[in-house]
């Protein structure tokens, strides 16, 4: 079955419509028309092979919300006109270690929604399409009060700010999150649905109305001088979603004596700890998007506090300018493209 | 009062025998006759001022263990002729929220056993000596099995590698400790008694027959080509009680995808870390002994399962020949003073 899609012909190509294929819905598949599809900034890396060579013709996006047309004889959780989402990932083994404790982001047969070969030997392509068909496992349902635009960015800016922030933080806490873009803005509004005391630290000033709004009671820029000084030990969770791999001992020593800063971000290099910061008891950890049924209590848990992403809504032919104001930190807070633009041709 | 030690009169003398005095028993304090004193790397740092100048004369040494002979008249825990220990503590604030929850060790108010200046005013110094005077809630019972000798190391080693271990470890759990000298050597005991299996990681296979005895199943040369190849992924928990700042993210590698590399060693320079080895969801952190509760459940815990370290016992004349070969690790596994010999003159 064709569906109309935009993507990439090669790690240098602008993203341009193409028609691909999908299976025919198996007995536990769910086939859903796609409303919405967020612009990530790993659809960037990927679509221009930045983090290895990427396996062309290649669709990304992995933030994805529709309505459902068709399932399979054994679904039992979805039916047609549910909505529903889908995130990072579409399959995995569902019987080693991590599957078993529901973390099946870990699992080493684990296949991503796009640029994975899948278990029929095809490459997974994602959500800038205008349907798509994910195993049971994998779809998630959109509570009603989350709106289908609004509510794609969760799927992997929610997800991957939620597990860490559910992991750690208890009401009163006081936590920084390093970065308002995709990512921070979505955490921000997490950490301060969770009753911690929320700080922003980011590189400049320039964003502090929007920080304060999305939950924040403080808001830091590092560019000022002393700011470091001023936040030592202040924080009991330093959620960093930058990839920057500067001042990260100074992040460390912005924690009280036993708090954990957690790096969602995606530095490329090598970074320097002072690992004597980390005593006395301080925590640095790494962490990635989440597993299923944790997906699912973080849409519920969005949809309950009202967080939502701050999204610009674009179309196909915009993607490739979007890109662009992606990489220089120009959009706010996340694109979403309208899939109903992608069947122009 | 005045008691016989052994000192430093600065950063580059031997340790020569010293007077020095004790305060009257305090309502609150317990006095008893030091009965063996462990030799921790960190006297030799304070002794040398490696750690930043230290205060002469000095008397070092953290890991007490001796005799009740007088208590304040408040005291309920201890009476005369109790056998007690004191580890790297000796007063806090109390009421700081680390004290509240027990981590006196985090206290900002916190006074050490030797070369801090305490309440009154006074340079505390250490168990290289006779006597000791104590507040109450920083000295700990001696379970009655546990030799005051082989005992004395836990109060500093003991607890250093009891804190994490008791954090993270699950019986089953697959734990490396990196490093087999008066650390690791209790560590790995500890992490065995706990249900772990425990393999050693050391740089060479010299002490495999040593560590294989203290109750690891397996044992690793990191100069040995190939072992972090082999050991990539394998590891729930890696206890790392060097200082050397080789290597890190080839032991974070080593761990599996929700593993916890914890460090007690203190490297003095900036460490490589690859950040993104951290993900997915590995975790790095660091530790400092631990609070007082933590240590008599530490001790009690080492009494019952038949932890103990394995010492060399020495006078007050070979402190200074034994302090090259612990910076050489030639001691096997920690040298213990005995007090009865510090009276000579």
């Amino acid at each position: 079955m064709l569906t109309h899609a935009y993507g990439f012909a090669s790690a240098t190509s602008p993203c341009r419509p193409m028609d691909i294929e999908r299976r025919e819905t198996g007995p536990k598949d769910v086939l859903f028309d796609i409303s919405y599809c967020g612009v990530c900034h790993s659809d960037i890396h990927t679509a221009r092979s930045e983090w290895g060579p990427s396996r062309y013709p290649l669709v990304v996006g992995h933030e994805i919300t529709g309505i459902v047309r068709e399932v399979g004889s054994q679904v039992t959780a979805f039916k047609p006109g549910d909505r529903v989402g889908v995130g990072c990932m579409v399959d995995s083994c569902g019987s080693c270690e991590y599957c078993a404790q529901g973390l099946e982001q870990f699992c080493d047969k684990g296949i991503f929604t796009y640029n994975s070969r899948d278990q029929f030997g095809q490459v997974t392509q994602g959500g800038y399409s205008q349907s798509i068909t994910v195993q049971e496992h994998f779809v998630f349902h959109m509570p009603d009060s989350l709106p289908l635009a609004e509510g794609a960015p969760l799927l992997c800016a929610g997800i991957t700010t939620y597990s860490p922030l559910k992991r750690w933080v208890k009401p009163g806490m006081k936590v920084a999150v390093v970065g308002l873009g995709g990512l921070g803005h979505v955490g921000v509004q997490i950490a301060a649905a969770m009753g911690a005391e929320v700080s922003v630290i980011s590189h400049t000033m320039s964003k502090q109305a929007d920080g304060l709004a999305l939950g924040a009671s403080a808001y830091y820029a590092t560019s000022e001088e002393g700011t470091f000084k001023r936040l030592a030990n202040q924080f009991d969770m330093i959620l960093s979603t930058v990839s920057s791999t500067e001042d990260y001992t100074s992040y460390i020593n912005a924690l009280n004596k036993t708090g954990v800063m957690v790096n969602v971000g995606m530095p490329a290099e090598p970074v320097d700890v002072y690992v004597r910061a980390l005593s006395p008891r301080r925590t640095l950890q790494g962490s990635l998007i989440g597993g299923c049924a944790e997906t699912q209590e973080m849409l519920d848990f969005c949809a309950e506090h009202g967080v939502r992403a701050r999204i610009e809504t674009i179309s196909g032919d915009e993607i490739t300018e979007a890109y662009d104001k992606v990489v220089h930190s120009q959009v706010r807070y996340r694109y979403v493209i309208d899939a109903s633009t992608l069947g122009a041709r």
